[in-house]
């Protein structure tokens, strides 16, 4: 397990009353980075605690900060992203947060009152946190794999490198709404052009690339979790009525790139070491990773133990004022490969990630029925519809449909680190 | 055909030398777009005219320039990379390029002595000239879609929308070595990592955009053009044994992104309209395009006649001073689908398309045999492999190899208007 340094210490109180709450996804333990204005401001960087944003502007200006949590507040305040953070690699923004925690903390005298420095999360718009120069979208849940294909054996290629695809970047975005997409699909042969009828989530975690490295130079696998800077949710949306049409040779293409939802906040790769867990044992007849891919470490902590979720809420659910219905409960931690062999095997080839490109796990399932991180998994492709508590069934997302996922780290003996949540709403597509 | 405007006029003659021999790729009606340095300093944005860049922001300082060609190159010249002239549409580009023409007029009196802002080419750097937030790579060459695969009929998806997939942004570098990269692959179902024995290149061109579309507004197939700001040269790179055993079912990942080789210069959208002509008549059997991507003026005049080669210097060839060999000759007019088709595709599901944002053809390979614009397909996969005049063969890339891609367009009654090269030269993979 890997060790833990005092930022972690579950004791401690915040000066914030809400990050106090058993149940607050930003207590003084988390202290994710993100991008919020204020009232049509300038997008500026913060961190999240409690129900406030500190604003590190604030902390600047008065001086509050010295030393590498001076040179990370001022690269996180250099822009409108925060890829100048994330370019430094992981120390200044650790010792930020080290810095943080001494700030928030209710129990020890300060020099500087930080309650200054916060804005109420209620009054903030939320930002991209990143520009993402490059999105790559993973295939690593054994079980996705092998339920998308009538139960299908793993493939060789599946179990000797964590498969991926380029995916778009411009169509990344936090909360919103997305238009059903009009998409070609064919039938008896027959192609046509309309609104989708298949439109799918896929709940997905991924990693944000801090520290570059260069075009040609592959990062080692023991030394790739240092260039990881957090972590985000992805709803990895997809259409698989055209997936299947254009997906042969080249692989999916419209069927994803309509849009993509990720949540706002980055929980730092610092703040996830608590919930590092053991990688599943590969089964028997399953190869061992080729030794470019193979770590120790991977294998004894590259797990992240993440509870997932998907809840939805209908039109007609929201109409009777009923509360969102989850329809999915999974972990991150049943995985096949770690963020590390991604990075690994991304980069084997000599392809350079630069600071803010994001790596998707892929459609995060497990094993259990209720554990289908995606549509085409629990009703089988479409054929089994799920019926919700009011009566409505679903196959795929119908127009009103808001689809939320969430996550949330918790370990005995840690204070709950969490992701917060992102949701995006199917709406008709009106220029039909 | 496209109207064609007096920047088009063939009988100019200009105050540079160079740019008035025949033989020479950037004439005073090309003028393409690029990014400079020279003596190591900042990059800049210049335009190519014979063996001179035009250094943009002399013409600014000197007050050569008002109006749309001042917007024009005040964009060019506000950072290091070319997208804030693209955000800004063709217009103010078309502008300054009419400005520029009456500069570099020999016979037409001028205020400004432009040779003041010329800087010879041979002491300048060129640099990536756009910042490409997304590069996609399209297969819409039906004799390169059907050789790679036994001569097979064109796939119904193949002839119903120009099949794409999301490619690698950040490992986009202009002439250049390319370490040889390691890659997994398997025979008798053992799968080693070691480097790549089947190197390619993939002869394309590229589309810039300009204009970008918001997401979910889709482009009109008539109004695509107008969001094309330019085009250059791409070798996209491919690794043949690992792009095979990857493949499935997410399509080409490490076989592409370890490098894309394009070429320096932008040619403009308007500087190529005397070379549009039409589209291929589709064969009888084929269907019509779908109304949403079907357009009288993209078959009329949607192909670009585009003469493309590939040459290739061995290391033996350099040792013995024997120059570079033509491998290929084809041209980008018989691909299946236009950019604005392509242009048009890719946005129907609402994905949105940012300035820079860089649009491959895919391989663009012709009938005849030598036309053939990869090793894959001049090779049979590498079964029969190309001897060469020095009596060297090749089945693929080998350590040492130059491999340059050029193109130029040529019309009877027009300039030449060319996009000058792109090299990449293949280095052994030292770390093995």
């Amino acid at each position: 397990m890997t060790s833990l340094n005092e930022t972690h210490d579950p004791s401690r109180r915040c000066v914030v009353d809400a990050a106090n709450d058993a149940q607050c996804d930003f207590p003084i333990q988390n202290l994710p980075f993100g991008i919020f204005s204020v009232g049509g401001g300038s997008p500026s960087a913060g961190v999240a605690i409690g129900d406030q944003i500190i604003n590190l502007a604030i902390l600047l200006e008065k001086g509050a900060l010295t030393g590498d949590a001076e040179v990370a507040a001022q690269a996180a305040c250099s822009g409108t992203t925060l890829n100048a953070l994330m370019a430094l690699g992981n120390a200044p923004a650790s010792a930020l947060r080290a810095r943080l925690v001494s700030l928030l903390d209710a129990d020890s005298a300060s020099d500087f009152d930080i309650t200054e420095a916060l804005v109420p999360m209620k009054d903030a718009e939320l930002h991209l946190p990143a520009s993402v120069g490059d999105f790559t979208d993973f295939l690593t849940s054994r079980h996705h794999f092998s339920r998308m294909r009538d139960n299908a054996p793993l493939a060789l290629n599946f179990m000797s490198l964590p498969i991926a695809y380029h995916s778009r970047a411009s169509s990344i975005r936090l909360d919103g709404d997305i238009v059903r997409p009009r998409v070609q699909t064919v039938e008896d042969d027959v192609v046509s052009f309309a609104p989708t009828t298949k439109c799918d989530f896929e709940l997905e975690v991924g990693a944000y690339i801090g520290r570059e490295n260069q075009l040609g130079a592959p990062i080692a696998v023991d030394d790739a979790d240092s260039h990881i800077f957090g972590f985000c949710l992805v709803n990895d949306w997809s259409l698989r009525d055209t997936q299947r049409f254009e997906g042969a040779p080249l692989g999916p293409f419209l069927s994803k790139s309509f849009s993509t939802t990720i949540s706002p906040w980055i929980v730092t790769e610092e703040a996830m070491r608590p919930f590092r867990t053991a990688m599943e044992p590969r089964r028997t007849g399953e190869p061992a990773p080729l030794p470019h891919l193979a770590s120790e470490v991977a294998q004894d902590s590259g797990a992240l133990d993440i509870t997932l979720e998907a809840t939805i809420q209908t039109a007609a659910m929201r109409a009777d004022n009923i509360p969102a219905e989850r329809i999915t409960l999974t972990n991150l931690k049943h995985l096949y490969w770690s963020f590390s062999q991604m990075v690994t095997h991304h980069t084997s080839n000599g392809c350079n990630l630069r600071p803010g490109d994001l790596l998707a796990s892929g459609t995060a399932s497990g094993a259990a029925d209720d554990s289908c991180a995606c549509f085409a998994e629990m009703t089988v492709r479409g054929t089994k519809p799920i019926t919700l508590s009011n009566g409505e069934s679903r196959s795929f997302m119908e127009d009103g449909d808001s689809l939320t996922i969430s996550g949330v780290a918790l370990r005995e003996g840690c204070a709950r680190v969490g992701f917060g949540s992102a949701t995006g709403t199917l709406v008709a597509n009106t220029e039909v």
